[in-house]
């Protein structure tokens, strides 16, 4: 259980002057809390345990003010939503404060649980013990589930680990996931069994917890054991609670939405996601169709990664518009511990998809082998 | 049904040179479609239904471009979180994006449905034909549950006619949901037997589907028929899905979580809430602790009480920091058809929050009478 007396410690970013920068990390501290004047608490249990504290304020170099403040676990009621809520809720509508980072209490981290399969977890699956992980996307939307049953069927000859739909593919009245799901996860079973290989068609859910919960019935049905969401569509309480109710999947989280948040991408896509319990999180690497700089990107990897309170980490997919010619560049920043995401660039391959497929998974295999990587 | 061929127009202000523009328009057809470069496309109803078409491109005076994308309707599936998905998925990602408005067909917004109740089923219930409504908050969070319910009858005893949760109530180890709201509702409900007022106690929900269709059949359990609830914390799918399933249930939005987007407000918390079902939405009126401008403030109550194909109007609550020495300037620009929200200002009253209260209703009432107000 969550301690009434334990705080996170949330880090915000401030534009502000020195003058200015007490008063705005008070005020802070107090619209992230009990939103209301000090002057009116007369409770000594909200004014000493619930009222946010300004813990510190540094001046960074060159830039804004970092302003850490502690805040009350118990104001998160370990829920998702309301976690979020309490680290950005209000503030999010100010435009001179960005949310960086939040060192969270184990025993909030733990309520929350985290990955149930996460790094260790989908390398058995796949029976790729060191080397980096691989995946493909099916796309674009519009086609017929017979279409994209043969696209899948192609990715899973060549060799992919993890062939996910496309995150815009949904529910819609041209390709129903009732009809798509069943297609594509027969064309990849057709593919493994002649093969001998282990590929995975990883469907993308959406709609509200009941029709998420029907489609990945729907999916277990096919014998799918792994699915992409974007939990800032879904919203991150209906994310957190699939995740608890159905341990067998392995969940990809797509970052749709995300970005639109003054929120850091390694303590969103990273953290939060992770202690959600993404097996894997998507992300864009740097140089691509996205603006994440190369620090971001590598940050985010390891905060997904690193140690956390003992949750299981979670896996790296760095993509975004990449190509194959970029895969000795990608394996070098981030290591074997990830799963290079490969979408368009592949499927321009038309008619030699399977080779095409063949020469990437060959090369992520050689290149992150435990002789060729070096860090 | 939603027709193939119908597309909706999405506006977006992109940060561009003049000679950049026309391609950056194109990368967004793309991006917010089929995402996949337009070479791979051999399938006919993908090229002409699907992918995303640049509309129209304008330069804007001394400020980014407007770019009008049409994207084809069935994308959305007629699913709320598939819906914004499609507007602004991967798009929020890219920093030189705003989604500034969307240009919605008929039978996209009559899917969704809009307010069940709307401004007149609001007036109805509380029998205020044409005066301005108002609305209180209870706080700070962690006052035990009887003591934000001696807050909420006293502003009962006021004439308040909507008091609220502070949205950092969610069902905490110190204040449960399931004795918070019984108690809470009881105080209104003798405070309202006494003065034969009809004072509504809303309370806020949070936690994903299941939760909060818990926590709804315990606030329907005590009479109550008003709720707060926060989209972009719970996931638009969830608010939608409870908006359906329970209209007898009035639902007023906070906007949590909802100025972290590049989304400009008067589509979100005006357009979008509206047509997912928030019979009321509160924004940060200028000139409070947020940034709001007074024209993105006109603008969005406009937005959200105007004309939307035949959708129930939602009533705009400007609030954030407003005190009752505003009232008579909030009243002037917004007019009758709105709920003033006064929060902290009242509750700092202490001893005397009845006459608060009264004192607040009362100058609502006389200043917003139809003879007092000229527009």
């Amino acid at each position: 259980m969550i301690s009434d007396a334990a705080r996170m410690i949330v880090l915000y970013h401030v534009e502000s002057t020195a003058e200015a920068i007490a008063s705005r990390a008070a005020a802070i501290a107090v619209e992230q809390s009990v939103e209301v004047s000090l002057a009116v608490i007369d409770d000594a249990f909200v004014r000493e345990a619930v009222c946010g504290r300004v813990e510190d304020i540094r001046e960074m170099a060159g830039g804004p003010f970092e302003v850490r403040i502690g805040l009350a676990t118990a104001t998160t009621g370990a829920e998702p939503g309301q976690l979020l809520n309490m680290l950005f809720g209000n503030t999010s509508l100010q435009p001179d404060v960005t949310l960086h980072d939040v060192l969270l209490p184990a025993d909030l981290a733990r309520a929350f649980a985290g990955p149930n399969h996460g790094i260790a977890g989908l390398r058995r699956r796949l029976s790729a013990e060191r080397r980096a992980l691989t995946c493909a996307a099916l796309k674009p939307q519009g086609l017929s589930h017979d279409r994209l049953a043969a696209l899948a069927g192609r990715l899973a000859q060549g060799g992919v680990d993890i062939i996910k739909d496309d995150h815009g593919l949904a529910d819609q009245s041209y390709s129903r996931f009732a009809d798509r799901v069943p297609a594509c996860a027969a064309a990849v079973r057709r593919a493994n069994d002649a093969s001998g290989g282990r590929s995975r068609y990883a469907p993308s859910l959406s709609g509200d917890l009941d029709r998420l919960r029907h489609q990945i019935r729907i999916a277990a049905a096919e014998g799918v054991d792994t699915v992409l969401i974007a939990p800032m569509l879904v919203g991150l309480p209906a994310f957190h609670r699939l995740v608890r109710d159905f341990p067998e999947m392995a969940f990809l989280a797509h970052p749709a939405m995300a970005g639109a948040a003054r929120i850091a991408p390694a303590l969103l896509l990273g953290r939060l996601f992770r202690m959600l319990g993404a097996d894997a999180t998507i992300f864009p690497h740097t140089g691509g169709r996205f603006h994440y700089t190369l620090e971001e990107c590598r940050n985010l990897a390891e905060v997904a990664r690193g140690p956390f309170h003992g949750l299981n980490p979670t896996l790296p997919v760095p993509a975004g518009g990449m190509t194959r010619a970029r895969v000795p560049e990608i394996l070098k920043v981030y290591g074997p511990d990830m799963m290079v995401l490969i979408g368009g660039d592949l499927l321009a391959a038309g008619d030699s998809l399977v080779e095409a497929a063949r020469g990437f998974t060959g090369d992520v295999a050689r290149l992150s082998a435990p002789a060729a990587v070096s860090e």
